[in-house]
């Protein structure tokens, strides 16, 4: 068997994590990396990552310079939210033949955001032989395809809800962060507005379900509330106070034809007790699913963009959906 | 749009409800049934399903009386549940370039039984341009698709443990009967022994399971004990006393290398208590979920054939696995 050749474009916490756990797959073969930070280009992906077996590959200043010296099958690509960036940064990628598997938010369902963009890129992407696909567990995974999964085996769908609770005391300190951890309330709640803080990609969660169901929604809106703390919270990461913000309570809310056929909801805050997610679909049959205790942890997203990796190239090219290819697996 | 031509083979009650669910769909026109009963050849489609739309369709007595009419795209395949006999059936639907959706339970995973058989059926259906698909919702979705799907998100797998767990009460009179309703507890054991009797497909997700995960199963064992009825029980179509069988409890069992690495345990009998469907998954991260009442239902059996016409003819030819296709989604 040929190997894929690897290579990762961002090497934040995510990328590093994607990389070390690419590195332990008996399908892939690592060839370099890529990243803005002065500090890191030139050096090796060993030094970087700590796994010894990476020393051959080296961080490079930009794609050329990567292409210079190594042809990936796929780049795992985490760096950026918006679909904007994103693709600015993909297309390059895709123009040189070479498919990519991104946790940008917005890259789930493109057409969402820039339909323009987003035909574009497909157009080079076929032309080009690659493929593209945004995928994560959140979006990508619990409030989008395991809820479209379960329609699999149903007769109608009239409606969908799905529910996530974080408790985000176990993730990473830039989450912790991004949900509002020590702001004031109202602070937060600007900042969100402003598209400065909370969780990206609930909209794009609900217009990929809506999309693989036929739906044309009609009206897309979403809120977001600071959950404030109720006690005193420390982390590694951050400190609240009683009375400041502890992470959101996002919604959304999809309408089609005037009727609320899609709901999602996500609670992520420092302490949240229960962490679950969950889903109901109003239909025939009616289903009600739980995953006790969530799917918990940065892990489970470098998972998501590993384990896609060999599904992808098994997929005509294209800009892809995670509905267009197979059903999720480990790989 | 072009409408899919669909045709029905086998109208017992899970084809005629197959045909009447592919009836409601703006994406399929129905072209033809067949089946060997006298009664029903040569009887209009709209005459057996009590849909007056589709008057225009007939009950042919072969594919060939079929073909000499119509041509469908699909044809929804319900008569068998051995993989022999089912093939046998499909291969000159797949030499005439026909794709088809089965429910047949051995066609899940076809290496399984008859490896020699399964690469015929496959060289055909790429030489001819069919698509040839076994699926349902056990197996076919609750304790094979649904468990891969979760392990998507896993940085590793170590073992994956299911139950469902079925009241027989709520299902069709030849389920009722299949799992021994009745019978005197140590006859249905005979019976299952002898393959005349029990739920077929437990070893095939076992086995379609460890594919995916590229796990080389060195013992797979299965095994099948009647609950007796604590109470009697009639149904519209068995009575059962206490101290008979009044369904199964059936447990598959797969280790790799001496490790139990895959247990699948299927409850189903009269008054089961608390129907559901449960996944464990030891891994990076754990994952357990439940789908309380369960997938309950031939309702849900129906859609999951229906629901894989348009993804089949959207994947390359040959003979799929339902986890080379795209993620279920209803149609």
């Amino acid at each position: 068997m040929n190997r894929i050749r690897i290579a990762q474009f961002g090497l934040g916490p995510i990328g590093i994590e994607t990389l070390k756990l690419a590195a332990t797959k008996p399908w892939a073969r690592i060839v370099g990396g890529i990243d803005i930070d002065p500090a890191k280009i030139g050096q090796s992906l060993a030094q970087v990552t700590g796994v010894s077996a990476l020393k051959g590959a080296k961080v490079h200043g930009s794609l050329d310079e990567l292409l210079a010296k190594a042809r990936p099958d796929v780049i795992f690509h985490t760096a950026v939210s918006r679909l904007k960036d994103a693709i600015a940064q993909i297309e390059p990628m895709a123009r040189a033949g070479i498919s990519v598997v991104s946790s940008c938010e917005e890259l789930l369902y493109p057409p969402l955001r820039e339909p323009l963009l987003a035909k574009r890129l497909d157009q080079l992407c076929k032309k080009h032989g690659a493929r593209v696909l945004g995928t994560g567990v959140n979006p990508g995974f619990v409030m989008d395809v395991l809820p479209i999964c379960l329609t699999g085996v149903c007769r109608n769908v009239r409606a969908i809800h799905v529910q996530r609770v974080v408790n985000a005391v176990t993730r990473r300190g830039p989450l912790q962060k991004k949900i509002g951890s020590g702001l004031p309330p109202a602070v937060f709640e600007r900042r969100f507005k402003q598209g400065l803080a909370g969780h990206a990609g609930l909209k794009d969660s609900a217009a990929l379900i809506a999309h693989c169901l036929g739906w044309k929604i009609t009206s897309l809106t979403e809120t977001c509330k600071a959950v404030v703390a109720d006690h005193d919270i420390k982390t590694p990461h951050v400190e609240v106070k009683r009375g400041q913000c502890c992470g959101l309570h996002q919604h959304a809310k999809a309408r089609v034809n005037g009727k609320v056929c899609l709901t999602l909801d996500l609670k992520m805050y420092l302490d949240a007790p229960n962490p679950h997610d969950a889903c109901q679909i109003e239909g025939e049959p009616a289903l009600n699913l739980v995953l006790n205790g969530g799917v918990a942890g940065d892990g489970a997203t470098v998972a998501s963009l590993v384990n896609a990796a060999p599904r992808i190239l098994n997929a005509p090219p294209g800009l892809l959906l995670m509905t267009d290819i197979a059903v999720p697996c480990f790989a």
